[in-house]
């Protein structure tokens, strides 16, 4: 298991220092062209799975949401080919990077759409550092529900402040599936029931593993519709970027939650000094669970093993849970109770029993090498 | 069309530094009684036009929502008659303005409420400077909720930092207005279907219109049920102020989008570098759109128009949207369905085809004067 | 009154500097054993009173929620037995901190839930000072959603900064209670309808009593599913920690409006220096008031009396409010009209009349001495 894990760390490329690790995505590549990097998007249909047993129909780049993460530095100039394969125009905003008027991607106002079936040439150079993100600025509220987004994160010339060891990208969603469906519903506007790192919901979220006493960064960002409190167990954290710009040293800041606002990007700094396996998780109770729905009825203190049936009929997304609290369903004592296809049951199993979560929850494992 | 704009800016007031533009709106003239600057202000009902096809019963201040900015000076002596045209009491908090406890307004605990057709005398000295609200403090969810607020700024005695150019005040808030309907419902908590810049969505609201490397101040209120992250096109702007107060040098931090609190104001400063029309605008994208319902089911590979009848019958709110997204709303290949009275469709011509976005939407015209 | 005040004040232990206040609550008191301050909490369904008329079915620590404060010294070697009555398992989390990973309180990962009966022994030494919090991280959303938390203050060893004459510390959260009931919904995710202090909603919130000129800390947290702005009338604080942590000098900020994020606490420091009565309250408008429901039509300009009884037979959760606004709620004239049992009317008698204010909602009292 230990080899397991030193295995994957290498693999994950923890040798290669200042390079973003994006847990279950990755880093776009890029040719030369005459000094520019060159990139291709493609604005298209995915199947995202979320976990083992949850496939659902959503939009991104170039397979994936979040799409892939595109890394380049502070100086360079850049040019991002998109291609739109939706069934519906697009563009790409570059959100908060500062480009001329006419690269900002604004449907109407700075261009025409991309129409299905055509590209189009985006080409800037990079003017500052910092965790910035890119996602259309053409039917927002389909496009942005439905997963399209990813990092641009932009490497400073010059190394700022002690080098780290680690440095990860976390992509903040929520959705709203309905139980059996395949495609969410990008205009439910708050009772979102799986929310996503990087595309994915625990336990299909992929560990975050350093090294101790690595210095480790986290970035995260969020188009979502809410803020999401990110909170990470045993080690105190420094604030040192938000908005993409880094914070001055006298006003970085420490903490264990970062209340990640939607429309924003923050990074965090640590050194892993305490060995053992962390959770990584959204304080939003709600959104730290998978797959039920909100407006189903109360059972606590009710035996509802003989009214499941009958619940069903009554409320069509009903999805048996606990009559205890919800304790009984994660820890299996629920299990022979039917469950909608294509929907996701709590918990997985960890080291000391059921670990009964899911959502945006990960864990960091920060190993004695 | 930019003789036209330069002739705006004049209008606008862009040559009189160091007092603020409310896009929309207007400051509110006073009088001087032996030193006293003497406001008036007429909390009542008030016909509201969010945008040209959509006006609704709101109640506000001197016929508006929000009411008048009252703009004054650290150090003045200020008196506001308040007159209630309200069928209900009412109350004026000074929200963050530090004042005796028996003008704080707050209606049972420092005051008896003012009753309809009766006024109420606050008069108070200016003990501080910023960015602060008034709104009232008696049934407040129905009073705030149908749009009473306004700003109350208060200009330092002596200038601090650079002079700012262009000084405009944005107050934030959202609305649910069912579709077809004119009274908007202020019990609703958290779906809102209009989101509004100083009581206007887009395309109704003005444009912010400055020359090409004037500094830039842009404070934002919000006494909504939720944060707003306001996002700004092409620059990256400081964090001057929250809650009133300006931040310590050393605690400013640069962005490109700022979450706006709930309860709170907050002022940024920009150089507006490059010209070219700028989106200004909220990142929750379920509020950057006009007057939909969220309860409707998701048309997404759906051929819609065979159903549009069908489902009103079943959803009396259903208002066609697209089925390959809402872009098919916005571009009006959809134009034909029928839609209900008193309620707007997404969407305004642009220099490039339709700008398809409503609500907390506008634009900042760097002009190259 | 005056009298009674200054009893209240000298029995709320105002002349023990540096020790906790939880207005509504209590310090857990502990016993030494070879150094090591013994702390028992016991895990149990609780009768909550939010007010008088309104007992809810909740769940939290020794009969209360939030549970007892725990209070300790940076360097305290602490244990904490903790004792399962609950129908299902649990576990506690020590939100913030720095504990070895198997006192961490994961269940699955980085221990065994505690079953019903059981008990289990935690054991840490404190390396850090700040506001902290403790709750379960086994069924979380239905744990944490039922009311189980509370703070663990970490005394600094050294006194930092000037000393506080007043050290409060106040739970925020929010509840579903549908109207009629006693036990609320955890699995409600947005239209919450009681929000409290410490357990409690106006008129059931105890007063903090302060003397004129008094140093005041007041400490905020925060474990439910929405950031809240909470306002302090007549005062600009400092904000001077978030997240347990000091803020550094220079980035400390000033401000009347505190944004307490879910997952965090926060704490603000400032010299009572107005006399009188002062409103502490969310600035969230419907947060602010009791008990009602918000799907309930609009009756503003209906005569809503002939319908009262039809309304309730189409909405069960119907409650009769204004209908020219909610004032003729709290004032009284719709007191005839028929509430659910268990119910909360809103508003209380205050000295101009009725305070028609509810939820997280009291009064600092600056007293001249």
């Amino acid at each position: 298991m230990r080899l397991l894990l030193i295995l994957i760390l290498a693999l994950c490329g923890c040798t290669q220092k200042n390079t973003v690790i994006t847990p279950n995505g990755k880093s776009l590549s890029y040719k030369l062209d005459n000094g520019v990097k060159v990139f291709h998007l493609t604005a298209e249909p995915v199947k995202q799975e979320f976990a083992p047993g949850l496939v659902i129909n959503a939009w991104g780049y170039n397979g994936s949401t979040p799409g892939p993460t595109i890394e380049a530095v502070e100086g360079d100039r850049v040019r991002i080919i998109v291609s739109n394969k939706l069934p519906e125009p697009t563009t790409i905003h570059w959100h908060g990077i500062l480009v001329p008027n006419n690269m900002d991607g604004v449907a109407g106002l700075t261009q025409a759409p991309i129409e299905p079936g055509s590209n189009f040439v985006y080409e800037f150079s990079l003017k500052q550092h910092g965790t910035y993100m890119y996602h259309p600025q053409y039917d927002k509220v389909t496009q942005i529900g439905m997963g399209m987004m990813g990092f641009f994160i932009i490497h400073p010339k010059e190394p700022l402040g002690p080098p780290v060891d680690r440095d990860f990208a976390i992509f903040l969603h929520e959705w709203y599936v309905p139980p059996g469906a395949s495609t969410p519903d990008p205009m439910l506007m708050t009772d979102f029931n799986y929310a996503t790192f990087n595309g994915r919901v625990f336990p299909g979220t992929e560990a975050l593993v350093v090294k101790k006493n690595d210095r480790v960064r986290i970035r995260f960002a969020n188009l979502s519709m809410n803020n999401h409190p990110i909170h990470l167990h045993g080690h105190a954290f420094s604030v040192v970027a938000r908005g993409g710009w880094r914070l001055p040293e006298a006003a970085r800041y420490f903490g264990s939650t970062i209340d990640v606002a939607a429309g924003n990007t923050c990074d965090i700094e640590f050194v892993a000094d305490e060995t053992g396996d962390w959770a990584l998780q959204s304080q939003k109770t709600l959104l730290s669970v998978n797959g039920i729905g909100h407006n189903i009825p109360n059972m606590i203190g009710v035996n509802e093993e003989d009214l499941v049936e009958k619940l069903k009929n009554i409320f069509p997304d009903y999805v048996p849970v606990g009559t205890t609290g919800l304790g009984a369903m994660f820890d299996g004592r629920h299990r022979d109770l039917k469950r909608p296809p294509n929907f996701l049951p709590y918990g997985s199993p960890g080291p000391y029993g059921v670990i009964d979560m899911g959502g945006m929850f990960t864990i960091l494992k920060v190993l004695q090498i």
